[in-house]
């Protein structure tokens, strides 16, 4: 029985120092959990001069992402560099070397994941991810586990701190878009180019993986369609309120006779909903089994502690198996590897809903008419429209629609944005009215 | 490797019902997430008559126990008839002969855990119960394994269903609690006899298990502070509103110099706190670790299915590591054994905070100068006081102190309701200001 395991990270950014700290003042409380010490062999990160803050034996440190790959007494190699390449390389020569692995990266796992858990499996081992969505909330081991007597039925997820930030903010504190993404990038919450953040990317890739876990499917990532929150405005979010809605980014897998819904956009929701309630850098995770009924986890999704957090309680599962020399693996996808088949995506374009239309229009008689006549050779009806304010110019009219499609709503504002009295291109939203 | 793994039931009302069902339902699921079938060997109820609406081989139903414990092709009992005896004794001989246990029953773990979970350990099995806890939340998987890298500082739990669907009720509808009792009962969310549920000690129950996890300590159970709701009236939701507040049944488990502090009660929270949305027979666990920060589980609490589905996956979890021959056991407590010594239970009394104090009074000049000067006396400084409507008596006096400890106020309600304009006893309830 062994009673010390070895730890190899790679890349000391901010995961990874958030990391090594938690290993380092939970270390005693680890052991009286597990009977075990988690030692820290080896880090490597091409930058080891800057002072992270956290004492660690410069005999530790490397240059090197070989020395880690290559040390025998390394156990479990964490990946914390992010990122395709050579995240992915240092991720199989370790595998190959017999190591266990753990990662956050959930670009690498939602892009390129298969060729990854192929090498795990046929080298013995296996590949941890709790920290690639939901930062340190148990998500992934309560799909996985937890509500594993489930046929799940939908995922929605606010997966994204930064924009769930902006978000907030544009409604708490009536910024733009423009101000609030600032403000974020001045605390920390949004990184020099927030495109992975503020575009969807990110979301999409926690998404792919949650759903790969919960139905059982390889999520051809490409085939996600993905809207971001930049062409949300103040307007938007003060029209959703007086709708009694707010505007999330929102991740959503749904399963449905075998197919395989999913999307991420900003959408309206009921403002009495629990993921309603998820502000600033919070994620929230609302899951729907057939027998469980609606399910929330909640908590922050990223930073170096709680993200640290979910690597170590990663590291601790995986050092408690071998400690034993147990080779028990439950799966990491939540099914045996040969049960997966290409998920059926079902055309986003199809799915049904209410929508919100904000359009930016010239003042002038006879514009509200025309573009209803518009909507209604291409079937969509209104359920209200709001017009407000005279004088200046562009005029927002807001419309709700009775329930249509993305692929009706399209083709409507294709021929409307055209129209010479329609200034801006016009902001379409779902409604999820409903969200359980 | 096995690909069938026996269960066995003891008791097959709403739960074990649920139990099968999913069973039967998600069969072909489960065997796709794991390549096994999980197999209903025995069942075993005093009533083998009832139609459940379940379609069971009559072979499979036994009105002796002791045919579950036998069979040698049972590999996992299921114990759902809670209480404490016989259903000890079944968990007790079912472990010696080397079956794997699932149970649901808090009442028995929170109060004899102890001599369970010795049996399992002397036997080389183990005991899985996360349907005790939360019904459908994969809470306990959550402290144990998804937050295990982290010192817990707090948990607060509605963990009851019943008594958070009546305080909604009276909330919402404007009901009175026995109103708001009546009908829990008639939807068959509340028992003829109520008390666990309205009285806090099934709440109770729930933090001792919670507790026992997070901090690793044995909690005595007649140590916990317990009160129940039945005190609250319609005028208390009422005034909560108009301070901003909700009142919730809530368990406490915080940790504090290795030190446990531990009550159930009714407390008011603010409104905007998750916590305050968590509506009807929903339950939500907030956890905060010392790295993770702020978590939220939340899901249904109680019911033949959400609970069904907990059972299914601790069984499913055990399923997995029999069929691979494993030996691997992760400890059920989240602590190997050994490490458990008995809580140092803080003294509650002399827990600090804001308290609610209302009081039905005569109506008389004088009334409250006489009442304040007592809480003077007695170290109690006001923050608000309110009082409304002159004629009807009694009248209700709502005061809000700044923060004081239950010892004070408990001793200044000693001599406040014993004076004669004090027409019935005084509640006070404690006011959750720092709820992060």
């Amino acid at each position: 029985m062994k009673d010390h395991v070895g730890i190899g990270i790679i890349g000391f950014g901010t995961v990874g120092a958030g990391t090594v700290k938690i290993l380092q003042e939970n270390r005693e409380l680890i052991h009286e959990r597990t009977n075990l010490y988690l030692d820290i062999r080896k880090i490597a990160d091409l930058d080891i001069e800057t002072d992270r803050g956290i004492p660690v034996d410069p005999a530790v440190l490397t240059r090197d992402a070989e020395e880690v790959i290559h040390d025998p007494d390394v156990d479990i190699m964490v990946e914390l560099i992010g990122g395709y390449e050579p995240a992915a390389r240092f991720i199989k020569e370790s595998l190959r070397h017999g190591k266990y692995v753990v990662t956050a990266n959930k670009a690498l796992l939602a892009t390129r994941g298969w060729e990854l858990f192929e090498t795990a499996d046929e080298n013995g081992t296996n590949i941890a991810f709790e920290a690639s969505v939901g930062g340190g909330i148990p998500i992934l081991r309560s799909v996985r586990e937890g509500l594993c007597a489930n046929q799940f039925q939908s995922i929605h997820g606010i997966l994204n701190g930064t924009a769930n930030y902006i978000l907030t903010r544009m409604d708490e504190a009536e910024m733009d878009f423009e101000e609030a993404l600032s403000e974020a990038q001045a605390k920390g919450y949004a990184e020099a180019d927030p495109s992975y953040d503020v575009d969807g990317i990110d979301t999409a890739h926690k998404i792919a993986i949650l759903s790969t876990l919960a139905f059982g499917v390889r999520v051809p990532f490409d085939a996600i369609p993905v809207k971001g929150i930049r062409s949300i405005s103040q307007l938007d979010v003060r029209y959703a309120h007086a709708l009694g809605l707010v505007i999330k980014l929102l991740a959503v897998g749904r399963w449905q006779d075998g197919e395989l819904e999913i999307r991420v956009h900003p959408v309206m929701i009921p403002e009495h909903h629990l993921l309603a309630k998820v502000k600033g850098v919070y994620n929230a995770i609302h899951v729907i089994g057939d027998f469980v009924g609606s399910t929330l986890y909640y908590g922050k999704g990223a930073g170096m502690f709680p993200t640290g957090s979910a690597v170590v309680s990663d590291i601790i599962s995986i050092a408690r198996q071998l400690s034993q020399g147990c080779t028990y693996n439950l799966p990491p996808l939540g099914y045996p590897p040969p049960a997966f088949r290409e998920a059926i995506i079902q055309d986003a374009s199809e799915v049904k809903g209410a929508f919100y239309l904000r359009m930016m229009t010239v003042d002038r008689p006879g514009v509200l008419s025309k573009i209803s006549g518009i909507l209604g050779e291409n079937g969509i009806s209104l359920s209200s429209v709001i017009q407000k304010g005279k004088g200046e110019e562009p005029v927002a009219i807001v419309m709700v629609t009775h329930d249509t499609t993305w692929r009706q709503v399209d083709a409507a504002l294709k021929i409307i944005d055209q129209l010479d009295v329609v200034m801006k291109p016009t902001l379409a939203l779902h409604i999820e009215q409903d969200l359980k």
